[in-house]
């Protein structure tokens, strides 16, 4: 056996087991029996810690040394296994421990704080998660920028720089659309009740319309919907409000985006260190591509409205065109991220980013965080959150330790903008199929042109050997123009 | 750290991946999309080696040389790792990877035999199944015989000359029984239809009043009925057939039995290696003691035609006593054991014991099993199979290469014997419950006797310390001979 035959046959252990790790994680949110959870605890730990020897595994170290890869996949595999071995045996043990277990009760004590609104309980915990994640970066940097080692772990060679001066250009025309879009008229809401049982069925039409897999996927209720799992066993939930059926649906859509990438990644590559999506943002550029360009264009609206009406009967949307606008209503006063229309979405991230770049330079001290979160958001939405949950404790993401992470829902929709300028380009037909209910020529595209090819190349070289364009926020911009300025009569 | 403490922490990981092998086993059966099968098969391999290197690890030996257990429970902790340890160093790596590659592909290879009901295609793959169970008993015996080795699996302590000399006052008794009972008038079918719904209600209901608790576990539906799990998370399956709903209700309370079992092990042994059943035999005592005993008892069978009647209406039996009739009704001419009634169950399962031990021996040639296997059905049933597929191609078991765990069965359904004459002794109003679809007074009994104590004795002392008396057959053959002789007025 060569160094590099053994060095793919360990991985591909490490990856089954991984791929383990992450069904524990979808038992736990949609199967398991609430009194299991303190014993499932033990369970993942005690596979993290398997993981976590076999990531940092000397031999690892040698067969990296020893290996001669010859073709583009061999180096590729070579690229990954080093990136996640230097960056895990960078971290000593004993702090990546502390880390462990500080996130996971501070998890907790966020939870807590946001359900009392009160900044106060939660501070020093987050004070505590942001320097035990500042030591981590300092251990792994080796002089470089630490908030650029925290976004290696989500968004592989991103800098904060870059990512500073492409928001830089997108907050300005996305605070101007959305003064013009909240100034005019708003599209009536859903008014009525959209019984369970059919919002179901039409998330699995959706997912079915939109390629997902059943063979090799399922989807559950949970709380807070997700994808998880690669390869041949790639599972969605998604959730549901008899009040607010866009949110099954949409939801669904989005999460299909996800699992199709994963689905569609070549078997080659299934159980490899390139078998996965190419970084948390390209992800996000296939969920939010489902849900938004293709999802809730003009064209799908039409098709969605007919099975709507096909299942609940008539409701009080008039037409088509109506529905549409429905389906893209944005709203004023929306504090909340996860419930923001695609024009204000992107604003809510990049505040998040500037904060918790400030927060890892220490231009921002923890203790001053819900000032700035206020400032901010009233500079960009024109008014104050009235109190933390609305504001900065609304977020899980910096409770758990992820610093590094937001940015990438943006680059997401900036990729996922540039996928779509070249999609119509290449696909001119499209909305002919969409009205349909046909995304076959969009993610068949998708597939052959990015999904497929897993994490070969970084998540740049992904989105331009797709789109044959360099990466740039103004194909975004233009379509949230065009389409927002058409809906609202701009 | 002592040698202990480092020893039981060690062990402490080792239990919970091995809950998470058993897990991923569940949702396998239950949940998996079908093309996940290939991808499973590897990430399960992944996990069984690191539980493979776990269990052989060097450490173990220098801790079980070098600790110094005190109490009765560190001691029996310390038995049962060294069991293992010695078990899974005694076979050479080689043998046991060869051991997992034919069975898993002879199990295959057994399924189109039985369904083509032809012996022949599957002779040379037990031949290799029974050859290579040899060589590891051989490996593993150090001048043990090598049946009794294998047993140890399964019922550690038991041996083939004791089960044998338990059996052989088994059988005549038995075969008498059975002659007497299928002589008798037969009681009524069921002749209706269950709807599944009410079936499945109804199994729920049965499962609450069994004592099995849902916080910590749950019922699905899958193939075959089976338990999973241990300590907080213990899960369940059943099956349901519109036409016969007492295969749904007695699964359910079976593997209620086996469930209750892992549920009621003291808390303070989760997770160690305590921590489950005794052996297989004790476990199927429980399962059996649930199913039978208590649950085919005429008190409880009262519950439950009330029960059914509420749910379905009035249905073709005339009144409870009846129903107790149908609910035990022996049918002649039944070659398949797991559809076999009390009385016939064990002659099928002696059989097995008898032809495997002989295999094992060099006794009986696999080439001669078809022939020795109607033999003997002939003997104890009065006819012969008329194909292999009602013969010795029925059973999985020997395709796996599960040799000794037969008698488990049938040592389950002694031990139930034993255990509820004890019952009866010890809680003389149990029948007035039962009546009233109350089970606590006999399960908080096994509950306190037998369950909470996982595997802190073996197996047999497991039983003698709940009943307080040596372990007989003599209990179970007076129970059947009363059971059956008032159900048929023999």
């Amino acid at each position: 056996m060569s160094a590099l035959s053994d060095l793919l046959a360990f991985q591909r252990e490490t990856e089954a087991l991984g791929q383990v790790m992450g069904r524990l994680g979808w038992d736990q949110e949609t199967m398991m029996p609430r009194g299991a959870a303190p014993q499932r605890g033990e369970e993942m730990a005690a596979l993290e810690g398997v993981l976590h020897a076999r990531r940092t595994d000397p031999r690892l170290g040698d067969w990296l040394v020893a290996a001669d890869p010859q073709t583009d996949v061999e180096k590729a595999q070579l690229r990954e296994i080093k990136r996640s071995y230097d960056r895990a045996t960078k971290v000593p043990a004993k702090l990546a421990a502390e880390i462990a277990k500080v996130t996971s009760e501070s998890q907790g004590i966020w939870a807590e704080a946001r359900a009392a609104d009160d900044f106060a309980a939660f501070e020093p915990t987050l004070d505590r998660v942001v320097a035990l994640k500042l030591e981590e970066a300092q251990a792994v940097a080796e002089g470089r920028d630490l908030y650029d080692t925290m976004l290696d772990d989500f968004e592989p060679g991103a800098t904060g720089d870059s990512l500073s001066r492409m928001f830089a250009s997108l907050r300005p025309r996305l605070v101007a659309l959305r003064d013009k879009v909240l100034g005019a008229d708003t599209p009536a809401t859903l008014n009525a009740v959209f019984p369970e049982d059919g919002q179901l069925e039409i998330s699995n039409t959706l997912a079915a319309a939109f390629g997902y897999d059943f063979t090799r996927g399922r989807i559950d209720k949970a709380v807070h919907p997700f994808s998880s799992g690669s390869g041949q066993d790639v599972r969605i939930t998604t959730r549901s409000d008899p009040a607010d059926p866009f949110n099954c649906f949409y939801s669904t859509i989005h999460e299909v985006g996800h699992a199709a990438y994963e689905q569609t990644v070549d078997p080659a590559y299934h159980l490899t260190a390139i078998g996965q999506g190419a970084s948390m943002g390209v992800h996000e550029s296939q969920s939010r591509i489902y849900e938004n360009q293709l999802g809730r264009s003009r064209a799908f609206t039409g098709y969605l409205f007919d099975q709507m009406r096909a299942t609940f009967g008539d409701f009080s949307v008039k037409d088509a065109d109506a529905f549409y606008a429905t389906a893209n209503r944005a709203e004023d006063g929306g504090f909340i991220r996860t419930e923001a229309d695609e024009v204000q979405y992107n604003l809510h991230v990049l505040l998040r980013f500037d904060l918790e770049r400030a927060l890892v330079s220490g231009d921002l001290k923890v203790a001053d965080l819900p000032g700035a979160w206020n400032d901010r958001v009233e500079a960009d939405f024109g008014a104050r959150p009235l109190k933390p949950s609305l504001g900065c404790l609304q977020d899980v993401h910096w409770s758990v330790g992820l610093f590094g992470y937001f940015p990438t829902y943006s680059l997401g929709n900036v990729y996922a903008g540039c996928l779509y300028t070249a999609l119509r380009r290449d696909v001119p037909d499209l909305d002919a199929a969409l009205e349909k209910g046909l995304t076959a020529p969009a993610t068949a595209w998708l597939g052959e042109k990015l999904q497929r090819h897993g994490s070969l190349r970084g998540p740049v070289q992904t989105i331009e050997h797709a789109t044959g364009a360099p990466v740039s926020d103004t194909p975004l911009l233009d379509y949230l123009e065009e389409k927002f300025g058409g809906i609202y009569n701009l």
